[in-house]
This record gives structure tokens, sequence and C-alpha cells, in this order.
């Protein structure tokens, strides 16, 4: 009882919801309307009753009580043998109902009485709920009957049965068609629910016309369409009866009973055995699976992800002691390791359906001197973005890491081939001019190009070499309800402004004295380690720090733009920033603008460009790019940066590449993401055609609140990125390896247990990252869960 | 009328065929059977002809004659009014006719008249084709109706219409359903030809029941899905006549007319639209894309990709100046850079609904401390194949290159935390040893595991440092007729063999003198290179051969296991490769597998482990991985390995990872792709049930007889893999830099123009890949057309 009204109120939260699985429940679908769905939860109902199970029939949306069509009430009659059985065994419920015989979609309209979505999945999952509570560890078989067929309209025009009940995970059974055209219709009505990632446990059909055999056709067909437990059975049942003949006679005919048995018992089957595969999942994952930045022996609970509901990640829980069993909705507030967009349920069911396409379309093509449309797409899509007003070139990779080798191997060319490679240099001297708390990737040439950290030490990787002079930034953060720019040092307020616009407002801020001390310390930095010798500049990677340094060949800036992400969410002064990219192309350096985390939306805009007032000559993109699906990246460069690649030879081209260089899966996947995230009809963030910058969707008041709770020590948030640093606690280490009971693992913690939401953190620093898409009001709930968890781990444990 | 002859044959090779794009072809789909499909047909024949169109209406499958349907004769009727126009303007053809009004799966079997589906589809493509030629420039529309809904069974049992046809790549006009229950039978018709690849330009339906209006909810439901160009329109045509109604009266009533008209207008103006487009991406591409490992100066004709087919690329050509536009079907000879692996079309779609089901389930969600399915699926696959026997856990990353950088971090970890890191080492010091002439991705620490080659000289990226010691390997190659080792300098012939089973017989050849020569030769290379000083090792990739040799740290063998793919397919002697394993495990370094180009069936086996008897301490998989979709790495590891980084601090751990680690669309790609590969009832090459190597796809006697073609300097093949080296010609460069008009290319270009067959050169060999499930008989077609193009080349151009 306790649990269920947890499962209530859990179902309230936007995100929230659970469904149990202490009884067996399934979704009833046909191949299409009267093909005899309410038949097969008569057979199965029954069955499951005279097992000795306890039966919920759930009807969300019924239509046709005018004429007679009470499917509920058909079930009830038929597993209760006419009422025989006790009543309390077979509960039947019907949700919302309609007088004429039309989709609800039509009559919702016709008569008045509408129905929102949400609302019906709500009730229904409420419904099951409540059952699964009242079972009390008896057996149980829940059914909840679709109406039509899986594409039929539910209450609201446009929104397809299919997608409404997607996010209950319900395995279904798919009542088949034996008439002429069925196989179509059946087969169709599967893929249908396949393709948005449901399963199929069984297809019940009537034999059919004699000869026809469509159960046959179907059967053939799914034997070569899945392997292995995934083939679902195929059923076939008497035929249904005729109209004159009585329910009772033809479900207590042997042949029924036993087809209806069998079929009843295999659901339970499936069901123990699912419930069976998703508790084994977390002991199996410790064994055999080798997770990125996971300290193996600190892993307590293993996460076991049954699936994706929007934005939420659909959880296994279970009590210990093999309690109450559930699926439970958790907000993926890190976006999935930064790379979530598109939002919605619905919208991820079309993004993955032009997946499908493609993959189905083209799988993967090879790229060097072809074309494909996605590939093509893209990269207009790219170029009229991201890259508008200065990139021409889109070359393509898997990833962040890879995309940032590439945009290197870019600007060294694009530097040195113009002024020719300096005489003498070794591999150390070069290197590039970057900022420290930078991140670009995993691999050696990424990580070379960022300064030292816990990732690339000697015991990480002892070819590591930290190249190039990396700068310490003013930065810029919301302390105590005031915009604060503080020296890199930390000790010294530069400038305050009463709004994060104003500090962003950098035409005004140009003018401060600021800018000049700015451009002359980093020139003087640059000057310093391109000399050498000495003791070398403060920042510089190479041995200038023991005296050796034998002075440096610059091959380009290379900055991620505002937001230092792995770095810990750090918001450099954009003014500092903006001084840096101008000292270094006056100094000839190519300017690189690493956007694989805050590009594409990510920070609000679709390239920093427009918040920094300054284009690149080469950038990088990644996670967002494929609106959070499969990995792609793209760099986008100058004709200037291509130009220095072409030449008579083949070795002057940039010979660079990767297998799956511009996967059509990827690509279209891109395009549909770019398209959709633009889009000011699909994107509730997006104000109108032509804005170039999305609503801010964290509350400024609640931003001020979070600032001034005790012991929070800066606030920032930008895009779909908000972000707070707890002040570090006496004795406990700082940085990377936060220790398990610091009071950030408190504040996870308790956003994961109290609040369902999903977040990791990044040191002291606690972060909540939407999608681009996400409206105003999710993130407004966001923010009150954080300062609920915040509050709540205010005092340390003792 | 000579193009209309080329199309015949083309179309009677395995892969070949092409579409005319001449005149306007449309498929004919129903949302099922019984919904109007042959009327639309006869109302856009009308339209068309009307508009002064010349018509070809193809019903390839025809069932129910005997009951009077005659779908053919139908159109004709109308199409001509009665017979009123000139019969040659409107075609109709009947290519396959049975007489029971049910589907012709049933209707094959029951009256004997099998029909097979190859056959149905290569008879349709003649049918059009011949028309088109007929056509002469002269506006024309052809009509290819369908028999039931798409996923109806065609002739054979198991292979639905939509897949049959899907090789056309036809537009599709979808006659929708507009009787309750429409709706979701519509969708679910349109979402089966999507998931197809194909498709839909337009939605024609009646209006329907007053109030019902589908249409409307049809229409609102594309509207979300789709967008831009890709939202088919929903066109409303009258109610359909009742029976007693003449065809006549109805198709001439005003706004009928009208309706198909504008339909009709439509279709002419997607084709335009469609043709239009495919012609514009070559210039496109050449603008917009950079491509990877290309000179874009060098780029002649860009490759125009429409979609795959099974094996084969749809190709879209043009005569110059405008002439004859088709789609023809090229084998893709170079398996898509060495990624592809299921095989046919059919299985492709199988494949690419996985693909679509994983996407709409999971998207992508973050891996850390989590646990799905797939990536637990593809664990336990890749551990119970590739890795039986040795490795015990999964390290999922993107591609081949980050796989490898993985694969180095763990070695070193395990080589150097167990014996402590050697005191004061430089990071130039630490070294692998590897072999000559490999290559393991273009990152930059996959990179400097590899010898310095035209990839990774200064000017591609001046941070590129050889870092080991890379021995020269003696190779194995069939040469006129045999089987010859020959030694690293190319000067002696060690040892010579019958056939290349006797060069694989391990257990014999071990006790030959040459085993310990191999070995004493490897030792001594090491030791040297160890040592450092003087003039150092030969082979050392350091700064030894200029006399300032440190002496190397060695944390690592890497290889490429037998075959250097991208170093020229070199077969580097079995026997040589297992002692050199040997040797390094003996002195404590962990041995590497790069099996990212050779694993996982490419050579055969799973693991190239089981042809040299020697097990790995670590692995890299990628390409074969997701049978050819969509990036995807994994690194398997021992134990040993995995516990050299626990520990109880974070920073213990391995502190590597990609954003889309492990995604859930990429592994369960995995799932399907391993299994199959596995399944004997679905890979032709694999003989039962426990074989671990595939049967030899390449006909021995016409690889001897390639062999001794004159300027064939050696062959090799092993799996699905065969190669042949061209002597180099006088005046001409070796290697990479292979001159455009050198036999190779002249091979290369004979195979693409005469043959049909996508393949790139590398250097002077010429290779051929198929997938791990290509049936023999597609192999010697292939082998033909090589020693084909390879003799017709045989003189220089003058």
């Amino acid at each position: 009882m306790r649990w269920a009204a947890r499962a209530l109120e859990a179902s309230s939260s936007r995100w929230g919801g659970s469904v149990s699985l202490s009884p067996a429940a399934v979704a009833v679908w046909g191949a299409n309307t009267e093909v005899g769905k309410t038949l097969v939860s008569c057979g199965l109902a029954r069955a499951a009753a005279d097992a000795g199970a306890r039966v919920l029939y759930v009807k969300p949306l019924q239509t046709g009580l005018d004429e007679g069509a009470d499917d509920a009430s058909k079930v009830a009659a038929v597993a209760t043998r006419g009422g025989r059985r006790h009543a309390g065994e077979v509960e039947v419920s019907t949700l919302w109902g309609w007088g004429a015989a039309v989709g609800p979609h039509v009559a919702a309209v016709v008569e008045g009485k509408p129905a929102a979505g949400a609302d019906v999945v709500r009730a229904t999952r409420e419904a099951m709920n409540a059952f699964a509570a009242s079972c009390r560890g008896r057996s149980g078989l829940v059914l909840m009957e679709t109406a039509g067929g899986p594409l039929s309209p539910g209450p609201e025009i446009g929104v397809v049965q299919a997608d409404l009940y997607r996010g209950l995970r319900l395995p279904g059974v798919l009542v088949g068609d034996a008439r002429l055209g069925g196989v179509s219709g059946t087969l169709a009505a599967y893929e249908a629910l396949r393709g948005r990632g449901m399963d199929v446990v069984s297809v019940v059909m009537p034999e059919g016309p004699e000869g026809m055999d469509n159960w046959k056709a179907v059967a053939a067909y799914l034997r070569k369409e899945e392997f292995g437990s995934r083939v679902p059975s195929v059923r076939v049942v008497p035929n249904w009866p005729a109209p004159e003949v009585d329910l009772e006679t033809f479900f207590s005919a042997e042949g029924t009973r036993d087809a209806f048995a069998a079929a009843a018992e295999e659901l339970e089957a499936a069901h123990s055995r699912r419930v069976d595969e998703l508790r084994a999942m977390g002991v199996a994952a410790q064994r055999k699976l080798w997770w990125p930045f996971t300290q193996h022996t600190q892993v307590g609970q293993v996460t076991r992800i049954d699936a994706r509901a929007g934005e939420a990640l659909a959880v296994f829980r279970e009590e210990d002691g093999g309690g109450e069993a559930k699926v439970e909705e958790m907000f993926d507030g890190c976006a999935s390791w930064w790379t979530q967009g598109v939002g919605g349920s619905e919208e991820g069911g079309r993004l993955a359906r032009s997946i499908g396409h493609a993959a189905a379309r083209y799988g993967h093509v090879i790229f060097p001197e072809n074309a494909h449309a996605p590939a093509l797409d893209a990269a207009r899509l790219l170029l009229d973005g991201a890259g508008k007003g200065w990139a021409s070139r889109v070359f393509y990779t898997d990833n962040g890491s890879t995309a940032v080798e590439v945009a290197l191997k870019m600007a060294f060319r694009r530097r040195f081939a113009a002024q020719g490679y300096p005489e003498g240099a070794s591999p150390d001297q070069y290197g590039v001019v970057g900022i420290s708390g930078s991140y670009h990737g995993d691999t050696l040439g990424a990580m070379d190009a960022s300064p030292a950290t816990a990732f690339n030490g000697p015991r990480q990787t002892p070819w590591y070499r930290g190249r190039g002079l990396f700068l310490e930034p003013p930065t810029l953060a919301l302390k105590s309800g005031r915009w604060v720019v503080t020296s890199a040092d930390g000790k010294e307020e530069l400038d305050v402004h009463g709004s994060r616009d104003e500090a962003f407002d950098l035409a005004s801020r140009e003018e401060l004295p600021l800018r000049a001390r700015y451009a002359e310390e980093i020139e003087a930095s640059i000057d310093a380690c391109e000399r050498g010798g000495g003791e070398g500049a403060p920042g510089c990677a190479g041995e200038c720090r023991v005296g050796k340094c034998p002075g440096h060949a610059f091959g380009a800036l290379v900055v991620e733009p505002l937001l230092l992400g792995a770095g810990g969410m750090v918001l450099v002064d954009p003014l500092w920033q903006r001084t840096l990219i101008h000292v270094c192309r006056h100094r000839g350096l190519p300017v690189v603008f690493d956007e694989v985390f805050c590009g594409l939306w990510r920070l609000g805009v679709e390239s920093t460009a427009k918040l920094l007032g300054v284009n690149p000559d080469i950038a990088t993109y990644a996670k967002l790019l494929t609106g959070g699906t499969v990995p792609l990246a793209a760099t986008l460069a100058t004709e200037d940066v291509f130009a220095a690649f072409q030449g008579d030879a083949k070795t002057d081209a940039l010979l660079h590449g990767h297998s799956y260089s511009a996967h059509a899966i990827g690509c279209a996947a891109a395009v549909h993401s770019l398209a959709l995230f633009r889009d000011p009809e699909a994107n509730p963030n997006l104000p109108d055609k032509g804005a170039d910058r999305l609503r801010d969707v964290w509350d400024e008041n609640k931003l001020y609140e979070l600032s001034r709770v005790h012991g929070v020590d800066r606030v920032v948030a930008l895009g779909s990125v908000m972000a707070f640093e707890l002040e570090p606690e006496a004795g406990a280490p700082a940085g990377y390896g936060t220790s398990l009971d610091s009071r950030t693992a408190r504040v996870i913690h308790a956003l994961r247990t109290e609040h369902a939401v999903y977040c990791r953190p990044l040191g002291n620093v606690v972060y909540l990252m939407v999608s681009p898409m996400t409206p105003k009001a999710t993130c407004d709930g966001l923010l009150d869960k954080a300062l609920k968890a915040l509050r709540s781990t205010g005092a340390p444990v003792v």
C-alpha cells in the first residue's frame, strides 16, 4: 500500500512514474480494428483466472458505447463465466468512453469530451499499480487493451496509440488478421510496434479460411525476422464464432480453452523471463563490462536501464530481498553524457524512424570521392548553421576526439605550410595555445593539446606530453546573487554585473581597461613561451618549467569556447576569451573552436561564435550532432584551411579517415536533429523564425536563490546547462577524486533517490543538463528539486 | 535501343541491373488489399495519357484471374477511354498470373505455378527499361502496381512484396484506406515502406464516410512525422464508385478527373525533383565536402550513391550532355572500406529494423556504472566468440583508432604497474614492438604505435613520433602457382608450399630450423633496441638511427595479425608471427591483436588466434562489428589486464571514454550481426554448427590462374579478402602515389566501368572484399571479372 501511494506520487511528476513488474502485464494490440482483440482478451483473462490468477482488464479508450460496444463487460462476463466466478478475481475498468463507433480522436471532438493523452497514460498506470498493490504477492495478469490498430489515433489527432502507450513498456500480444490481406496488416502492425522499441511476445490469430493459412505466412516471416528468444510465437486459435453463437459456448469449448491456456501460460513465462533478465543484468555487467571513467571497486548498485522514454531513463528497481520489482522513470539529468537533444518521446520516435529509414536505404556506403544525400544535407545544415559566415567545408569523423585530431592536423598545415616549417624543430616544439582546464578528448593527440590532468598522467598514458601553453583564464559566475568576473588566481574581483547578459555585452566591455590588461598578459605569456630558454612562461606545458625550454612553434589556438565542460563547468570570462582569440589571430595562429560540448544549441546558440562575436577558422562538432543517438563528428573549416591541402600529390591531401566516415545513419540523424533544433514550430525554446538564440530555460530568480544557499560557491547557467559548485569541505580531497560521503555526493544521492533525477558529479560540481528543446516548466521543476536536495543535505552526516 | 540492350545484359548479372530515370516511374502500394490500388492506377494512367504522356502499367503478380480479376485490362480500358485512345499510348502488362483470389504465395503452391522472386524483379525491370527505351525522349509514366499490402508475401512465402521490389528504388504512391481502422492500416503501410528505405511521394485516398475523415488524421500524422520536402501529400479523391457504377462514368466526372490530374502532375514534379537532386549531388559534394584520404584536385567524376542494395551500391548515372539518366547497381567490391558484413538485401533490411528498434527503445543511454541489454548481449557474444578462451572484459569505444588507443593504455598499465615504471624514463622511451607495414588508425596514439609512412609524416602531423621497434616481416603469397614464404628483404625464398593450408600448418612448420632463425633474429632486434646507445636496432623508430638512442622500455607487442591491410594486403608468414608472439610474451610484454580489420570473420575466422594457435592479452574489434552500419569498437582484455586498473582511487581506473560509449544502436547492430555470422542456417559459408572457420569462397583454380597472369607479382586470399599485386612499371612511382595511368589504375577503371565492380587500389594492389556471408558463386563471378580486367589491360596505353 505504501508502495502504491509512492507510485502515484511519482507518476504525477513530469517524468516520474513507474510500472510494477509484480503481476505480469501485457498490452493487447490488433492488426487493426475488428480482428478480435477483445475476444483474445476474453480468452486470456478467462484462462488466467482459471489458473488461479487475479486479472485486471483495462480499456483506456472505449468508443461505440451507444451501439452496445463495451469490451470490459464482455471480458468480465467471459472471464467470470457469466458471473459464476467471484467478481473480485477479475477486475475490469474502462477509463474513457464515447458513444459513437468512430476513432477516439473523432468522438472526442464530436461529443465534446476531449481527453489528453498524458492523462490517459497516467490513469492507466495508476489503475495498473493499484491492482498490483492489491495483489499482495498473489499471481496476477494485467491486460491493457488498445483501441483500433497500433497506429490508430488516440484521443488527440496526430498522436497514435502506439506512441501514447510506449512509455509503459508493456510487452505486447498482437491479434492477427486471418482474412485476405491479413498477412500484410498483421506484419505491418508488428513492425509499427517493434519500430517503437516495443516487444511482441506472441501473435494470436484465428486459423482462418481453409487453404489461406495467414498464420503460416506470418510465422515464416517472423522466424526470419527475429532470432533467439526474440521470435514471437504464433498461436493459432479457433475461428471466431459467428455473431449468433454464444460466447460462453465458444470459450468453454475444449479447443478454445486449451489454446488460450497455453497462450496465457506463455505470457506468464515471458514475463518471468523478462524480470529475470532485468534482474541479472547487474551481476553480468559487473562481470563482463569494463566501464569508461569508472573505478570498478567503487561501483555499488548498477543502474539497469530498460529503455529511454523521452528525456527519462526507464530503470529497473527491486526492493532488497526480492521485493516489489518495477520499472521507474528517472529524468536523464546528465543528458546521457551531454548528448541528448530531441526532447520528448514522440520526437525521439520520429528520429528513430529517420534512422531506421537511413539504415534500410544506405546501411553504410563508402565516402571518399562519393556523395550521398544524408552527408550532403547534413553538411548544408552545418555550413548554414554553426559554420555560417566563415566555414565552407565539412570533414566527417566519428567522435569529438577524432574531430579534434583532424582540427589539429588542419591547423598545423594551414599555419606551417604557408610560412614554412621551423627548421630543425622536433615534434615536441610544435604546440598549441590553449586554456587551462580545457578538455578535448581521450585520444593522444587530443590529450596532447590539453593541459596535464588526472586523465592523462603517466599511469594513464606514458606517451602524454602537454604540447603548448595553457593559460589560466579569469572566470564568470553567479555568486550570492551577483555575476562576478574573478581573476585566474581566484583572488581578485575584476568586474561585477547585475545580470549575465550584461557580462556578455562585449561591445560595452571592450571599452574597459580590463581588455588591455588581458591582451598584455596574453601576449607576454605567448612571447615567453615562443622564445623559450630560462624558466619559460607560466602555463607552458613543455619542459620550460625545469629550465630546458627549447622555445615553441605554435600551430593553433585551441579552445573550448565559453564553458569548460569536463574541466568543471567553468564559465570563462567572454571578454578574456575574445581578447585571446584576437591576439592569436593577429599573430597568425589559426583559431580552433572545440564546440563538441558547447556547440549546436547546447549553450543556447548554434555556435558560440554568436556570443563571442568572432568566428573561428576551424571548429569541431559531435554529441548533439545526431540528436543523441549515434557517434558522428564534423570538423568545419574555412576554404583557406582547405586550400592548404590541395596540391598535385595525393600525399598533400589530409590523410585521415575512418571506415564509417560520413556514415549515412549518423548523417540522417544529424539532418533530422539539426533541422528540428532550428524549427520554431518544433522547438518551444526557439522564439521565432530567424532567431539565433534559444529562450533561457533556467529561471533567473531560482538561480539567484540557488546561489545564495549556504555552501554554494558559484552558479552558472547558459543554454541547456545549469551547474553549481559547492565549497570544498574541510579535509575533503578536491577535484576528481570526490569523497563518497562529501556533500556533493549527498546532493547527487538525494537527487537520484528522492527526486528521480539521474545526475553525476564533476568534482564538487553538480550539473543538470537538458535538451535544447526541453520546456522551461521542466527546468523549473529541476531547479526546485535541486534546491530541495541542497537544503536537505546542508548539514554533514555525522 | 543500344542502351536498352545493355540494360538487359547488365540486369542478368548477379548484382547488375539498372532502372531508367527517363520516364517517371512509381510503385503503387495499398494500405492493404481491396483499398482501390487499381482504381488509383486507372486514374493516374488516364490523367497521364490525357496530358500527352505515354504510359506503362505493369502488374508483376496477378491473382484471381479465374474470378475475373484482371487489373491490367481494367487500367487499359479506363486509360484509353474504352479503347478510344490509340492503344500504343497506353501499354499494360501482367507478368505472372494465377487463377485463385488468394495471395500469390498460396496460389503459386496450390496451382503448381511457382515464381522466383528474383525472376519477378528482373522481368519487371526489363519491362520498365524496354518501355523507357521506346519512349525516346517523349514524356512517360510507369505505374508498377503491387499485390495486396506492402507486407503481403510475394510468390515465395517469407519474402514480402516491399522487400521484393525494394531494389528498384521506385518512389511510391500509397493508396490509403478511408474505412474504420483505415488510419492505422494506412500509416502502418507507410512506415513499412519508409522502414525499408523507400520514399512515398503521395498518399491517395477516398474522402470516406462523412465525419470520419481518415485523410485528416493521416495528414496530421505525416506533417509531424516528416519535414521539408519529405512530407508526402495526402490527395483526397472521390469515394470509390459502387460496383454497379460504370468506371468510365466515374473517371470522366470532373471531380475525379481533376483530382487525378493533380496527382499525376505531382508525380511528374516529384520525379523531376528527384533526378535534379541526384544530378546536383556531384557539384555540391565538390564544393562542400572534404573527403578523407582524398586529393581533391584529382577527383574526376563523383560517384553519386542513391542507396545500398545488398552488396551493391545503387549509383546515379547520366550520359554526358544530359542523356539517359538511370540508377545502376555496382558491386561494392571494397566492402565500403572493409566494413560490410551481412550480405544480401533482405538480411540488410532485417539488420536495419534491429537498428530501428534499438533507436526507438534506447536512443542512447549513458554507460558508466549502467547496464543495458544490447551492451551486455554484444559483450557476451564477443567474449564467447573472438575472445573465447582468454578474454573476460569488453571496453567499448567508437572506432578502430580509439580501440587501439585504449589497448595501448591497457597494455602499458599491465606492463609497468606490475614491474614499476622505469625510473626517469621520458615519454619518448616508452615504446611498442610492432611490424613494419602495420596500420592501427589515424589518431596520434594509434599512429605513434605504427611505423612512419606517408600517412603520418610531419606535414600530416608534426607531433608524430614512431614509438617502438617495427620489425620487417617475411611474407607469404601465391606466386605463379606456388605459395612462397619470402624473406623480409625480398631476396630469399625461405619456404615453399603447395597450398595455403600447408603454409598454415604451424604444428608441422614449428619443427623447421626456420623457426629458430626467426626467434633469434627477433630476440636480437629487441635486445638491441631495449639496450639503446650506438646505432640502435634495425627497425627501431626512435632516434637510434642517428646514434642517440636512449634505450627503450617496451610496453606491448602490437600486431595486425596475419594480413597487413592498409599496408597493402601483405600476408605475413604465420610461423614468423607466432614466433614473434611467443618471444614477446616470454619477455613479459602484453600481446595486443589489432583485429579491427582482420577479425570477426573477415579472414574466415572470428579471431585470427584460431589460425595462429595463440591468444592475445588484449584485442581490438570494429568495422564488421556492426555488420557494416554504424561506428562501434570493442577492446577485449584478460582479467589480468583489467585487474591492473583496480584500486582504491578513481584515478587508478582507466580514464578513457567517449560520450556514445556502448551506444545501444551500435550494440544492437553488433548483437544482430555477430549472431548472424555464426548462424549456420543464415550464413551459407558456415559449414555447420560448431564450425569455427568459413568455407573458402575464392576458387583455388581461379586464384592459381590469376597468379600466372603476366605482370601479376603475387596473389593472396583469405576469408572474405582476395588481392593481387601488379609488378611495378618502369618509371612509375611505387606505393601510395599510384600514377593515374598505371596498369593498376587501368584494371580498377575496367572493373568499375566494364564490370560494374566498385573497387579502389592500394598502391599497386587491387583487392576485392566481400561479406562473410557472400556465396561462393558471387566470388566466382568476381574472380572472372578480375581476370578479364587484367587481361584487357595487359598492354600499356600508348
